[in-house]
């Protein structure tokens, strides 16, 4: 690295979200400057960075002109502006994840043609160019639709059963997916360094809210046989080393009811599904970002307790300034860590905090998120 | 409490060195509105609260102005103006530690007098009003003379060994202290909240460097018999149920050869003695501390493994801007986690940071830390 990780050293966010503010929360430990962009003037990192700075991601200026006075630049979601990433590392700012890393996960399709090129197993797909090509397609029905660019938490995602939807499909380019008859939603979470090291976290499961399409529910580590946990590590070993990214990366995937595993879609960042790793491993998933972007040897990935995360998302039927009922008597359950986003509004399904359940018994940490679930609601 | 712990309460913290940086991160969690006051415009704190302010922590009109429009005011440090906490108090800004218990704390010999008052077991004492005092001291040489007010980190105390002693010691007020013969300093970190509930964290074992008279080691829990650990226990929760404190409180004691325990000292708030808990408890020191004031349930103290917390002093012979060597070898050992307090300047024994390492084997935990203070050196 040009300089030392702590002191002097300025690190720009793209995003000032969440997944910002818990990197954030890791990389005081490190003594780090951190400056953040971010569109909305009240994203939750604003007071808590050295320099914070409201503009568009997607502007080509607004991204360029925040990141050339910096050493390094990482990124809390893709929708970013890559050409000036480029431009950035041309000119010795290091970005990390890689440009080229960010601009193909950004686009679902060159995710699935890079699966292809690398025998990594995917479900099989064909591209459409606009909503007519869905009468052509060679998937049988029901399929899925997924816009190449710009889905995230579950937006952009179809469900295309008969002719009769395809008036309401996507009409835009698009990936037509079979549609996989999974047993499980699982995630391995990969880091690597620059200098080739590379570590998993465990293997999880997700269990998602199937109204909002978001993880609603996860537990890690999984209990799934040594081999399905291995073949899942393997493949996001190979994912993260055919793509040489420097910092961590989220795999999704399917497990089939054949015990056959397919690779849904990346994440080139801390991500959703590694929330649990705060308290739950030896390393967290933002404290691996930093090891792996600071070209440090990476920290131990394994299992501390059983950790169940559950996304507190906003009520149905509340928008407005977030209240936050339960929080008390779910404190009160053993083993219970409350993580609040600091976002000041609601509206359903806005993902406003998490919150992480551990216990060295397995029964007991789901039982106790069922029950935090039950308990924790986010009103107006 | 008057408003909700999380969106629009305003938490301000007297003091924005180290502690508060550390309580921030945790109370980032609960979405507080942080502001903190320090002397020093370059404090940790400085660019991680919502409002930094700097001035003076002992002037009455700064403390009371930067009060006033606060819901909650807590401190990091005992050295600030009481009379505008009381004023504030007055008012009906929550003050925690309330400022009755602060006064009392501020004054060691208050502290003793309480000790003594509530039948809490303490070493002899008497007091003297400047040096001259000394010489007809009841005390048996040699004992220790500690100043009264203002003492921290080791200073404002000093060993007199004969009367040869005296035209160096302190010409202030002063307690003389019996020397205490013992075996082992060990602390323990109670908290209580405002219902009343208390908790106690296991009993740590701190091992001084004899030089800079700072805690250079720790070791949690501590492996001394089940007896010994409850009787400190005990004295901890008695102690913060006749203080009625709200927040955290750590008591420094002495073991004696005899197995006996003698309190040395207590500190009403987040502690050095309690870093460990970050990594090595279930719930931290910062975690509980904001819990007690929040009145929330307290959390689980209970240890998740052996965790050894060793001091970043400031390397002797070195003084102006902080670097830090060996951090990268340190990491690459398991369990390693470093906390920096960004400090821009080091000098000897300045408390630039500290490490704790984990491990289910206290064996290999101790050996661990060994290996991480001879690595990192804070220079300049």
């Amino acid at each position: 690295m040009a300089k030392d990780f702590y002191g002097d050293l300025r690190l720009g966010i793209l995003g000032g979200g969440q997944l910002g503010r818990m990197l954030i929360q890791e990389a005081i430990n490190f003594n780090v400057n951190i400056h953040v962009l971010d569109p909305d003037p009240n994203a939750p990192c604003k007071k808590l960075c050295n320099q914070f700075e409201v503009g568009s991601l997607s502007d080509f200026d607004t991204v360029y002109n925040f990141g050339k006075d910096l050493d390094m630049i990482t990124i809390e979601i893709e929708k970013v502006n890559v050409d000036a990433l480029e431009k950035l590392e041309d000119e010795g700012v290091l970005v990390y994840p890689q440009s080229r890393v960010i601009r193909l996960i950004q686009d679902k399709g060159l995710q699935k043609q890079f699966f292809k090129q690398n025998d990594i197993p995917t479900s099989a797909f064909q591209f459409i160019s606009n909503r007519d090509g869905l009468a052509n397609c060679q998937i049988a029905l029901p399929y899925i639709q997924k816009l190449r660019k710009d889905g995230y938490d579950g937006k952009g995602v179809k469900k295309i059963s008969s002719s009769a939807d395809y008036a309401d499909a996507f009409d835009a380019p698009s990936i037509v997916e079979e549609m996989v008859d999974f047993e499980k939603e699982i995630a391995v979470i990969v880091a690597r360094n620059d200098r080739g090291d590379m570590a998993t976290f465990p293997m999880v499961e997700m269990e998602f809210n199937p109204q909002a399409n978001l993880v609603e529910f996860l537990i890690s580590p999984s209990t799934y046989s040594f081999d399905i946990q291995s073949k899942a590590e393997s493949i996001a070993l190979k994912i993260a080393n055919d793509l040489q990214i420097v910092g961590v990366l989220a795999v999704e995937m399917f497990l089939t009811k054949d015990g056959d595993i397919l690779v849904n879609e990346l994440a080139p960042r801390p991500h959703n599904s590694g929330h649990q790793t705060i308290e739950g491993n030896f390393t967290s998933q933002f404290g691996q970002h930093l090891r792996a972007i600071f070209n440090l040897p990476l920290g131990n990935t394994e299992s501390r307790a059983n950790a169940i995360m559950v996304n507190l998302l906003g009520e149905e039927g509340y928008e407005g300034l977030a209240e936050y009922d339960g929080i008390e008597e779910a404190l009160s359950i053993e083993g219970v860590y409350v993580h609040l986003y600091g976002k000041k509004y609601t509206k359903p399904f806005r993902k406003m905090g998490h919150v992480c359940i551990i216990n060295q018994d397995r029964a007991l940490a789901i039982e106790n998120a069922r029950k935090v679930q039950e308990l924790i609601k986010v009103i107006a």
